[in-house]
């Protein structure tokens, strides 16, 4: 295990409904030392991209995104979440489904932070069905910078998102794949980065996501 | 000037309506460097305070929040806003009028992250009429916890929570403080933090907060 999954089986707790609580340390109280140690193996992943700017969204992910940009030494944007588009200027909107709140929210980033000499990386807290990184990768995609990589805190690896990103190409990099979970026992059932990928049984939830003009 | 209020000047830009929009380097894109600074010069001005927690309120606080955690080696815990009350758990709330929004938002702690030993420093972007600061303030008290003191990047100096919060006794401490605002010449006047402060005739907009139990 390394040293996110050895914190997850120490302060995590898993609840029914495969839903697992990590706010002790990381999205909502956040260990500031663990989120340097994120940091610095993000940048360990991706050392030979020529990352300038970090892209995250509100509002778990822009902790993690701030301290791992201190080894990046690059800016962070992050991308405001609204269902409504009320932001002056000229903005890249993606819709984005939520599947835990049911609704569809609009993801939004200033045009002017985003440009094709930008090489991205993309930072966040949790991916599970992916859908607010696909509206990340869009946006990215739309201004005509570069996905350079992502980087994923905790992913859960029984739902699609995982899957679909790297099946499109993408460097996904997370420090926590979760392929099990049991609520009654709290065991957790990590995914051993170090074989290739198998095949396996995932949910599929497609996103309708899509990018305005 | 200092460095905020150099950069200010550089990069902010003034609106109608007194607004500052400081978007390319605190609250949409950061600037981890700056952020760093502000960082080590709320270190500075707080050094003889026993502060063993940071807290903070999504969604452009956390950025701030967490370079400056590195200063005091600290956690930081972030407040979430939310119109409805939907977490799970037991809850500190606070309700907090959105003069911007024209709304009640829900200030929300889980109590596990706050306890009468905290010792919080409260870390926020922006002070204008200092309602969800007000908000923060009552949910640490609510906690038993104590508020050692309040670090803000920018104070709208010509707005009343500044005053009010100072005249409850806080340590309050502004990076920088706009007394006024010019949107056609784009000037941008800061307050003197050097001078005694003067009575001014700031705009009173008293908040509807209370905590909930």
């Amino acid at each position: 295990m390394n040293f996110l999954e050895e914190r997850i089986v120490k302060d995590g707790v898993v609840k029914e409904g495969n839903v697992l609580k990590v706010d002790s340390f990381l999205n909502h109280q956040m260990d500031i030392k663990l989120l340097d140690q994120m940091g610095a193996e993000f940048k360990r992943r991706f050392a030979d991209k020529p990352i300038n700017k970090i892209l995250t969204i509100e509002a778990s992910g822009i902790g993690i995104a701030c301290i791992a940009a201190q080894h990046f030494d690059v800016p962070v944007v992050f991308a405001k979440k609204s269902q409504s588009i009320n932001l002056d200027g000229d903005m890249y909107v993606a819709e984005v489904e939520s599947f835990t709140h049911k609704c569809i929210n609009h993801v939004i980033v200033a045009q002017k932070f985003l440009s094709p000499e930008d090489h991205v990386l993309i930072i966040d807290d949790f991916l599970a069905n992916g859908c607010a990184l696909q509206g990340l990768i869009q946006i990215v995609q739309s201004s005509g910078a570069t996905v350079e990589g992502i980087g994923i805190a905790i992913e859960k690896g029984f739902q699609s998102g995982g899957r679909i990103i790297r099946n499109l190409g993408f460097q996904l990099e997370s420090l926590a794949i979760v392929d099990g979970m049991n609520a009654e026992t709290g065991e957790i059932q990590f995914r051993d980065q170090s074989k290739p990928a198998e095949e396996s049984g995932q949910t599929e939830e497609i996103c309708r996501s899509s990018t305005l003009d």
